[in-house]
């Protein structure tokens, strides 16, 4: 079982990599580019019998940095991938 | 509009970084954890007339490295994030 868990910077944590892939955007030419944030993405391969229990606790003792970021996690389709 | 690129290693290209976080999961006690695989995510505000094919050259030309890495993104709601 696939699962794809999203981990972002909350709202009002400065995010410099964003601002430099902003200025870089700019630098390219890109016309109305408001904001950009950065975040990360962890695709797990789990065994079928994985609760949502369990990838909680995973995401809340190591993949997310709760004091700085947010979490969500989707369960993909077999074969479906970023 | 907010649009999320997702970028993620091609398949075979090796992810140290994935492979470390595997471990410490085991190491945590997880069990049934078969892979790992991290990825980035670029969250763009863009103006709404910005077509998808700006979007396609941004990931080419900035975002992504296609060399080793693979890229898609998705138009997202109002007010929807990650």
């Amino acid at each position: 079982m696939k699962v794809r868990v999203l981990v972002s910077l909350k709202p009002g944590v400065l995010d410099p990599q964003g601002r430099a892939v902003h200025h870089a955007l700019e630098g390219l030419g890109f016309a109305g580019v408001q904001d950009v944030r950065i975040g990360r993405t962890i695709e797990l391969d789990l065994a079928d019998d994985t609760n949502d229990e369990a990838i909680d606790r995973m995401c809340r003792q190591l993949l997310a940095n709760l004091v700085i970021e947010d979490y969500s996690f989707e369960r993909l389709g077999d074969g479906e991938s970023a």
